[in-house]
């Protein structure tokens, strides 16, 4: 079994750019098409993020690529370096994402590093700096992808039937990886997670790339086949990790999460990088979204015109729903996060 | 506050009939679309109800609708009546939907309360003693609707929000308009039902016609408002209830009333008529749909040709997750279902 990633996971279907463009991977049409949105300011690019052309991880690779581009772009036109304008740009792409703060966290590290040893520099060091930075920070991610795919792998049972909702990416995908390379059968449940389907047109296409075996299920169907004992495990990304162990994922995880609770079946949340800034849920920014996005699909309306809808994006898991967080530093009950991370 | 029932509740939109065909009104294309299917035989009507033209209720609707229609053309061909025929003719239907065991009962007494006296009548008798029967049926039904309705009502609180899921038709309705006449504010909040988006195209509209103020959510979301206090009270109707209590309903339900348990929240169902002839879950027949019914939206494709989904329709929702049912004889524990109509 050969490792190759889906093509949703490459970086470069993420995100690329050339002299006029930064291009971000449209997963708002994929699979039916594999295009890219084309632009030119960090006002474009947010908006891209906001208007959901990528999500999960990808507004963290776009935020990188772009500083990247925004360099390249200062170089072209031969401008000094000038951090507030880098600064502010990047404010503006960090800003597109509330709930989800490690793309947040990772950039302002990263300007943090870049501005006194950048100060004096030319457009073209300038450039160059931020695109090796950028690189270590690419091949670090990939390095705890990995790890991290192999801790959730160990949490994995031969016969397994797992069930996950949205796009979980490396971290799932790699930990399903392992468990199939180390001879499991396993076999995938995954929730289509309305409003935007990610579980049928990312999640389930890019394990099928992988040969991952991948039934869909609608949203409301997670508790059923707990209840029939089909399922063995829940298992999702987060989009943040406070310290106290509460997890905030995907609108929906809460409700498998209850579930997986009542029948005795394991939930475990992948946490990249827990956020050491919130100490518990009361300090997380939640996204609520244009409940007209439910009202609907693939521009056909799903009920009648002036019904409205609501549409908050993600739900706050409580610790006690939560059995396993997988971080780069180990396999953690949320109880133990504290200790390990602050 | 005057009391007219919504389009899709008013017997002849469920369906009619005339010399040549009996029409079924189409809930898969409403509100987008007034229109009726029309069938000529028993093997198309019960085609038509297999392929969710109605649902819910509609179902019995259209087999005591059938059996008038069955009856005139037995006469305008001028047949003599014969038991053997309707009684075939009404199986058809009947196996349409294997779940939902009121059709099967209501039909069978009836027909068994036809067969003696019908024997040697005229073709003309026989339609006039058939829809005359019926008649009384639907008057009977009216009541136990008002009825239930008002039943309900009494577990509704000023200022409640009420969750529901699928189309819970007569009962939930006029239990909120009865709740709205006593002067009680109330907010509903209706999850949109995959895959055929029951809520966003049958329950959302007509709770609208009626002046219920209504929001639609993802079927993701009930949880969610739960945690948050947004819910005071989880309502849905039931395809079946067993003498020990057992719930069954539209897949969905058991998520929210797993929710709902763990949050503290009641869960009332309604039923016309528990089963007596299923003393508990074991007796129950599950109708499993093809998966694909899952994998388009609207006739667009929600994920890559190839990948497969699976679609159970209901959901067994266990006694110690339901907190009433509502019933025409008064509202039970489900602990007291079996005493009170065994």
């Amino acid at each position: 079994m050969e490792l190759k990633l889906p093509y949703l996971l490459k970086n470069t279907n993420i995100c690329y750019y050339d002299e006029q463009n930064l291009y971000i991977g449209n997963r708002k049409i994929f699979p039916f098409e594999k295009s890219f949105v084309a632009c030119r300011t960090s006002e474009e690019i947010a908006n891209a993020i906001k208007n959901m052309t990528t999500q999960g991880g990808g507004p963290l690779q776009v935020a990188l690529t772009s500083m990247c581009y925004l360099a390249a772009q200062m170089c072209n036109n031969n401008l000094e370096y000038d951090f507030d304008i880098l600064n502010n740009n990047m404010q503006n792409i960090i800003k597109s994402r509330p709930t989800n703060t490690t793309m947040k966290r990772v950039i302002e590290e990263l300007l943090l590093k870049l501005h006194v040893p950048m100060s004096k520099s030319s457009p073209e060091q300038f450039r160059n700096y931020v695109i090796e930075n950028v690189k270590e920070i690419e091949n670090e991610e990939n390095l705890i992808y990995h790890n991290m795919g192999i801790l959730g792998s160990s949490l994995i049972n031969d016969g397994d039937t797992i069930l996950t909702t949205c796009f979980a990416e490396h971290t799932l995908i790699l930990s399903l990886y392992y468990a199939m390379k180390e001879g499991k059968k396993i076999n995938v449940l995954a929730n289509e997670t309305r409003p935007y389907f990610q579980v049928a047109r990312l999640t389930a296409p890019s394990m099928r790339e992988m040969g991952i075996p991948v039934k869909i299920i609608s949203d409301s169907m997670g508790a059923h086949f707990m209840r029939s004992g089909e399922i063995n495990h829940y298992m999702s990304a987060s989009d943040l990790v406070c310290m106290d162990g509460t997890v905030v994922n995907k609108v929906g995880t809460l409700a498998n999460a209850i579930s997986a609770n009542y029948y005795g079946i394991p939930y475990t949340a992948f946490s990249m990088s827990p956020d050491t800034t919130k100490n518990n849920k009361t300090e997380i920014e939640m996204e609520n979204r244009d409940g007209r996005e439910l009202l609907s699909v693939f521009n056909h309306p799903i009920s009648e015109e002036g019904i409205d809808a609501l549409y908050p994006s993600f739900d706050i898991i409580d610790s006690e729903l939560v059995t396993n967080i997988v971080t780069n530093k180990g396999i953690f009950s949320p109880s133990k996060i504290q200790e390990n991370f602050k």
